[in-house]
């Protein structure tokens, strides 16, 4: 039995109606089964893919992109699992737009959709706003279809939001979990996501939001580890620890690094910034008021800058268990002596994960198209059984 | 007997040989068959998809798009339309191209097109530009054809020009007559077609004329209101004129915006700039005369200011047929206290009215692949007919 | 039998097992038989595409292109050879990438790859580094297909480097030898490959060196001619040199454009900067020194102005093999009178040539198009044999 057939048996073991015509916004929002569902499908895709079988499930259809902040492997991630589907992507470039022009959020979002199946979203730059911007595209266009403008309605996949960074995440735990062998080798093991120093300033909080409220639902011990002041949204921190109690794995915080890299079987080092100082970024900008955003600025890249020490050396790499913990990041780092003087991570250390780092990321795809798959076929282990049965080559020749 | 095949059936009776490999400008280059043609197969198209079946007429090829202004529904109306006839767009963006390095329109043309069946062109903003523009493109790609440098001559689809824009008055009109039930109860009915105040300057010219052009071809009595100063173009009158001769309708203008609006079964107060200004504004770009541009932006938004009583209020919809004519616009609309301060509708009107006004946007995506459509298929009936016996489906699973 | 069916046929005859799986950087780089394979593949799927006949050879898959310089008419052939064989492209814009972050080139091309069957790169700005930087994308790609992040290798495609250009010159001799009938013609032809005059400043040398480097493969007697001081890379003048004692022709220079000219059976005049005011830009660039690239490109202005002789007028024309050569140009070219006051070349020249000017450029799509069909599949003459035999229409109705 092909790993596509085995894949199609499991996912008739879990319970997944409610993903069908869904959106995906948040992991936590999803149950066990529902995230377990969106693995076993992404690792089918892969497997087809990898044989050469084709994964179209569209013979012709849209999916809308709209990036509100620059992108890179996200982008491309997004190309990658629309097209193995068969979608074309039609990218919203509001510079190119009349949005300008007073057209509402909601006018837009149904405008754009009229032949979508799926819109893909990042809006991760304000505090309060990115979630929220997703929902209010998702009422729309729900509200477009009912009334009949639509043909279809579209399925809302998270790129990245103020809160959760879904692809980013589950690629990552995706990727843990094969580096460990399986969900169960999970139980027990411990994570640090910690914070790192980086010269810039203001990066979304939504990866480390991500990492403590999906890897708390697999038993391990997920510690968050930050400079004082750099603290995550309080509601992600609550998810974090109901996650933990009810898998029987903790989450803990502390503010020293060395505490949080002691005995880790996977270290997240990433720069982010604070809540506090996101929210308040927020508040400026909805003022208008420039000038509190440079003055803001500068004081958040000086106290930034007394936090150099928080670097992914070798040393800190020596204190975890067998100085062997996996490494993760969700990529750009920011490479001492590399990408920038001071940063992340040191260029040794940096350089020896290369190849485990580029297998994280080349899960998402994968995860994308699976939650995609999930969303639009009423059948999903059906369908899988017939794309393994057609067996139509990708490359045909 | 499916609606898809009843439309064909119809299609049958119409005399359309002209329309294969031929393009689309202007609404009044068509004969009445030809329009209805493009309705026939945009609601065949519609009822297909509706059912999921594929409408792909190709298995590759491109689409060339060139919008030389913003657009955000239009260029997805485009996109949606080539997409479900399995064409992938590729935009040409002159700010990525040599085209600066002294490339003539000519030679572009035939550069971009060698895989084209469609070039669909976006360029609204000069009067006596857009359309000229359009014409030598496609006189280029006609004589690139003859010459054996294409392999099929690209049919050109007019996305807005400076004189009519008639993808979105044909969607417009057939919002109307799914509103009204039928093309024969378009006969006496009245239309408002009056400028409303808007604090933004320089709208093309496109819509007022592109629906004083085509609705006067349905028996209707069409008044055009606006300000002084703000006229059409003369020769677009004089086709509104002769339509309404020859269909039993009217076609008379006024200044008084109520007076328009008494007893009309349809609205569409819409800001526009006035013919002699965008004219004149022409020739000052001609002349590289920006600070005369300054000077003429100066006097028109000052005239432009004075009219601010031309506002589609709910005491202007009071005055028509019942209080409840159909509010039309091409949107996005300048919404008093929404997307400006004061502006063409105000906030109770639009809302209200907002289901119908996506409805009436939802029709373009149709009406752009029907004109793709009948350029590009010797026999459009027997072309829908087989869709329907093959029934593909759009999404297999 | 179809021509598609002898082009087959002939293919089989070749000896281009390494052509699977490979790159596309320089000419020379390949063998005759492989130079021979292109051409042939290349008109086999245009004689397929003429008949209607569909030249996919993928179901879905994307085609990424980076284009590090503007373009128009390469970026429409990328397009149209990778929509051909049913390669959807997605652009990696830097601009819109999070590649300033702090990205190496290594991770980047990892990352844009995970479903690319295809890279396209322009890069020709700057001596020393156009080349370098696909080779490093190409190893970066290698790398990753070994180690698993990747599930094909993509093959790359140079579309302009600071040394050669491939699609460019491939397609100018294709054309050549249509318009001379065959390979054989084209022994003993004498071929003028000289600089012309323009008002720009910087034009890069990849065209003059693709020209010398390839035309000397066929017998041909190729002189390059220039002013003083806009000598090319001394490696490519070895190629050629090495070609031409090879294939029993000649390549010799000169600092006299009538002498070029003179009984030339082919002029290609176009504009381009010395080999070593380039290096010196490159160092200048790579010191960030600003100030001494103004200084650098007043004087080569300077200099530049003082051969606005170099122009293929109708009396440089006259003295041509019966005032008849063909005259071959890139596009767009810089035509006196019309996109420039002194340029490359008159106008009336130009207008006499435009036929054949755009039949020249024609080709490029499909040699872009073998390139990829002959890297991608194992056996080129059997599924250009598949091809033909099943036969399915790529416009459909």
């Amino acid at each position: 039995m092909s790993k596509t057939k085995e894949f199609a048996k499991h996912l008739k073991e879990l319970n997944i109606e409610n993903m069908f015509e869904n959106d995906f916004f948040l992991t936590w929002d999803k149950t066990d089964d529902e995230i377990e569902a969106v693995f076993t499908v992404a690792q089918a895709l892969r497997d087809l893919r990898e044989r050469n079988i084709s994964t179209r499930i569209f013979d012709s259809g849209l999916a809308v992109s709209n990036f509100r902040d620059n992108s890179t492997r996200t982008r491309f991630s997004f190309a990658s699992a629309c097209n193995m589907l068969g979608l074309e992507v039609q990218d919203l470039d509001e510079s190119k737009s009349q949005i300008a022009h007073g057209e509402t959020v909601r006018e837009t979002a149904n405008m754009i959709s009229f032949m979508a199946d799926v819109i893909g979203i990042r809006d991760d730059m304000y505090i309060g706003k990115g979630h929220a911007y997703q929902k209010t595209v998702s009422d729309a266009v729900k509200e477009g279809y009912e009334d009949g403008v639509l043909e279809q309605k579209p399925t809302l996949v998270n790129l990245q939001c103020d809160i959760d960074h879904p692809t980013q995440c589950m690629s990552d735990i995706l990727h843990v979990i094969n580096e460990f062998g399986s969900v169960e080798n999970l139980k027990g093991k411990k994570v640090a996501m910690t914070w790192a120093y980086s010269p810039s300033y203001g990066k979304p909080l939504s990866v480390p939001q991500g990492v403590v409220g999906l890897f708390t639902r697999f038993g391990m011990d997920v510690v968050l580890a930050h400079p004082k002041g750099y603290d995550i949204m309080p509601d992600v921190e609550e998810v974090a620890k109901k996650n933990a109690e009810k898998t029987g794995g903790s989450f803990t915080k502390t503010n020293d690094m060395k505490e949080a890299f002691k005995d880790a079987d996977i270290v997240y080092p990433k720069s982010w910034a604070s809540f506090s100082a996101m929210q308040e970024r927020t508040e400026l900008y909805a003022k208008g008021d420039m000038d509190g955003i440079d003055v803001l600025e500068k004081k958040l890249l000086k106290e930034n800058a007394q936090h150099k020490d928080w670097e992914c050396t070798e040393d800190m790499m020596s204190l975890t268990k067998g100085g062997k913990a996996l490494y993760l990041h969700c990529l750009p780092a920011d490479i001492s002596k590399v990408s920038c003087k001071e940063g992340e991570v040191s260029d040794t250390v940096f350089d020896r994960y290369r190849k485990p780092l580029y297998k994280q990321a080349s899960y998402k795809p994968y995860i994308i198209a699976a939650m995609i798959f999930l969303a639009k076929v009423k059948d999903p282990a059906k369908a899988l059984e017939k794309l393994e049965e057609e067996a139509n080559r990708r490359k045909k020749n």
